[in-house]
């Protein structure tokens, strides 16, 4: 049996797509959302989809509780207030995979924009505001959580991880090639996450423009 | 016969890859340099490699005033300073591929990382240079300089495209296209050039750790 994983924000649509998808590899999923009664419905719904995964819910904090690694599918504008509130929770030897992105649309503007954030990126932000000894990677801004919650979609794209350590960066590569299709580039240090994160937009423009689910392969990887 | 297309910087890795691909597809090239010699011996070194083709040399103002599509192959270092020095010899109508990226090896920094570029990207930059009437588009930051130049190696992936007119980008997309295995991608306005311009800084990184030429394709098109 797999150690459980947390997904914070799992009631979301990437955060829902990648609990589903890792639910139903095995890996037991830990549904965490700002209200535990929501935390527990998603659960109980991804428990419907996946009838032999295993799904719990709870708050945000009790779920960062259960799980050495957590995954943050939040939107930009809850990232900083979720974190704050995740300090208590989270602990030393900790992995967190940040997958927020920081759309304009965070503070009604466009989704085919991005905010600057005052530390470089979402997952530079995340990894000011942990505690200390809890590692920050970040990956999964490029697949589409269309695709991802769509189990009938085959998927066949790369995800893009940036992170300071290549460890921790392979705890999270180990956790995402569980699902089909997705192969994963070490893209380099955390502060790259300014490039993979500003993809969501450029493909949320492609999407709209070629009416599609469009998503990121690297060519030319052995 | 094609139209001549102009590559300013046809001297250096990428501009010199690009007049290979696009003189061996029969598009007459006229290779621009700072320095009239240096492009007079380009176009000699071109013509060597592909017999059949035809290159012409000249310094990059009167190089610039002998076609309607102007390829734009400069170091960030040089961008400025050129587009300065092209402003009398552009002309309305005419169509600049600008494909300058702002790496911060520009200011000895390092090419895995950006430089902040007070428009927004090399492209806004070259937008604001131009003459009135100049259209601009940017294309062509994610294709390895090394495999264009390499003409044994078989492309297979991507050019992205930004630009703010429809009827620009399709411009230099029928051109870009006629080089076999590449399809380029419309990737909207110009300003997203700010995205499409950093993936070169990430390639760069990730050329370095899985030692090949990378490139970018986006999945999910039809």
């Amino acid at each position: 049996m797999s150690d459980p994983v947390t997904v914070i924000g799992a009631s979301g649509a990437l955060g829902y797509g990648l609990a589903l998808r890792l639910g139903g590899k095995g890996v037991p999923i830990v549904v965490g959302s700002r209200d535990a009664d929501r935390a527990r419905e998603t659960a109980g719904k991804l428990a419907e989809a996946v009838p032999d995964g295993s799904f719990e819910g709870d708050a945000n904090g009790p779920a960062a509780e259960r799980a050495e690694i957590v995954f943050l599918c939040v939107p930009f504008r809850s990232q900083s207030e979720t974190l704050t509130n995740l300090k208590e929770h989270l602990r030393e030897g900790q992995l967190m995979v940040d997958a927020t992105v920081p759309l304009a649309a965070a503070v009604s503007g466009r989704a085919t924009r991005m905010l600057g954030v005052w530390q470089g990126s979402a997952a530079e932000q995340a990894a000011e505001m942990v505690p200390d000894g809890v590692k920050v990677v970040s990956a999964l801004h490029t697949i589409s959580a269309a695709l991802l919650r769509d189990t009938e979609a085959a998927l066949d794209e790369d995800i893009l991880v940036c992170g300071d350590r290549k460890a921790d960066k392979g705890r999270a590569i180990e956790l995402i090639e569980k699902i089909d299709g997705l192969r994963c580039v070490d893209c380099g240090r955390l502060e790259n996450s300014r490039t993979t994160e500003a993809l969501t937009a450029l493909l949320i423009g492609v999407n709209a423009r070629y009416k599609t689910h469009a998503g990121i392969r690297i060519t030319g990887l052995p």
